[in-house]
């Protein structure tokens, strides 16, 4: 049973899942808790032919949907270790006049990229990464529609620095019945800037990027890639639509191609160059209610784990970078995609 | 020569330090550019005898002030690849309508806690950790009086997952010419809640986990050692004192021994419970300025780094903790500090 308790001196929700974890000791023995190396978990879960090791299938592309078999591209199950679940209340309990909690109502979902155990996204056809993308988008949209959800987060870990629990390429989803801090803080300056300037920051932003060039990646007619001017993390990639959306979920299905292009070569690009770094991916969009927000440009991020943050980045919440994005990109772009 | 860029999406400064790597690509070589394995790093250039590797002595204890002898209990030097150094400007500079820079003004200490390579901070005896306390508190406070800086962090990273790169413990500090984003929210939400209810946030946080107990650690006449309520990682510890004060530099020195104390049994409890892990510490601590508010308490800050903070957390800014910090307290209790 997982819960969120609310953090007063920070005014953020933390989620507390302990079936993660075993008993308290137990977590210094492996990532989370669990023991994920490769010869604890085999066979593979998410390779077919072992659909019955995880829950049931809730979504996939070109196979059975609901149904176990094996004939699928793209695969969405629910997380065997969920960090939240529907199951549970939205309900807050005021426990004091300082500690305060809700049921740890939310989803926690898998996307298992495709059957092939070994080829991480970069190696993907664009054809395939097309068909991931659009069942992403399909399952952000379907999740949305339960009220009791506010954000949808869709995030990779790629890489045990990342900290990938299975080595099965893999996206996940997890559905929040709040709005994190940090999201309500970064609309907040949006729509102050908007206020302010009668434009959409991100949209400035990408306008003054694209005029410079030289923290761009790459380019196609829907889409830009860049290291932005203030990267908090070396490598740092933005992936923004060129025309205003503030939500994933209204990405014009005509554009999911453009998307898939650009994506499949900057992961190349961070491949080749970098020798397959761990990553995160995260995709930055509005929160429920603010779909159709001018202030908001949704974008894809790509957070290499190149660096890790130490006392003073947690301390103070700032970012050392010891590479200037300029350079990081210039070195990019030499990569062929 | 190191700078800092003002990030319009989320109002906070990142700092860029170029000479911390080399070129963009031998980022992938090592930890922050750097090769830090110990068969790298030999002689160690913390150990006495060696003081010639490093800069010159800022200030010692019981050695010889502004000198590089080898009779120092503890050691103070300026880091040899500087986050920010007090030789650059505080001046800022409008690039373009949204591009912001400001020089790199700072400064970058690293503090030697003992001559001995391998004696953890745990096994210090409690006199010789209230001459490190001692040292930390001087150099904040002489830090302080320069008035180009708003704010000081102290820290300290212990094992690789921690992103220590020299195995000689030591403790860093970093001031900085901006009050980062975080401490000005969290300071923001100390001053509105006592606004609204006429007492200090930290101090009615600290009286009800003292009136339940069951997180509660440690505790003496002086200072309280708790998991927190609303913990962000697994086994996260806080030292409040227990009378109000703003500013660990504002500490009275009858009271050091007490920290020391209880500092060195909460950091052999972790030794011993969780074998050794590998964490930061941190002291959160008012800016410039705020060295009396009555709103904020300061406290030193425990992160065992035994999860791996990925994409959700990135994305989100929430934290997932798998274990309730009862339940860590209840633990952490039942071995012998």
């Amino acid at each position: 049973m997982s819960l969120l308790r609310y953090d007063l001196a920070t005014n953020d929700w933390v989620i507390f899942a302990p079936e993660r974890t075993q008993r308290p000791h137990d977590i210094v023995r492996g990532v989370n808790g669990h023991d994920f190396s490769e010869a604890a978990i085999n066979p593979c879960p998410f390779c077919p032919g072992n659909e019955s090791m995880t829950g049931p299938t809730i979504d996939s592309v070109r196979g059975h949907v609901f149904s176990n078999q094996s004939d699928w591209k793209v695969r969405v199950i629910s997380n065997k270790y969920p960090a939240l679940r529907i199951e549970e209340e939205t309900r807050r309990f005021q426990e004091s006049s300082v500690f305060r909690h809700m049921g740890g109502c939310g989803a926690h979902e898998v996307i298992i990229e495709s059957p092939d155990h070994d080829r991480i996204l970069a190696e993907q056809p664009v054809e395939h990464i097309q068909l991931l993308i659009t069942q992403l988008k399909n399952r952000f949209n379907d999740l949305l529609g339960d009220r009791r959800f506010q954000t949808i987060v869709i995030f990779k870990n790629h890489g045990e620095r990342a900290g990938t629990s299975l080595r099965h390429p893999h996206f996940q989803l997890i559905a929040t019945p709040v709005v994190p801090q940090l999201l309500r803080i970064k609309h907040r300056i949006a729509t102050d800037y908007f206020d302010q300037n009668g434009q959409s920051l991100y949209q400035v932003l990408l306008e003054e990027e694209l005029k410079l060039g030289d923290r761009i990646i790459a380019e196609n007619s829907d889409y830009a890639a860049m290291c932005p001017y203030a990267s908090h993390v070396p490598f740092e990639t933005w992936i923004c639509p060129k025309r205003q959306e503030a939500s994933f979920g209204n990405m014009e299905t005509a554009s999911i191609g453009k998307l898939s292009e650009i994506l499949k070569t900057v992961l190349r690009k961070l491949f080749l160059g970098l020798d397959n770094p761990d990553f995160n991916l995260t995709i930055n969009t509005s929160p429920r209610g603010d779909e159709f927000d001018e202030a908001f440009l949704w974008h894809l991020q790509i957070l290499p784990r190149l660096t890790t943050p130490a006392g003073f980045e947690m301390g103070s919440g700032m970012s050392i970078n010891p590479i200037l994005p300029e350079e990081a990109a210039t070195f990019l772009r030499s990569i062929d995609g």
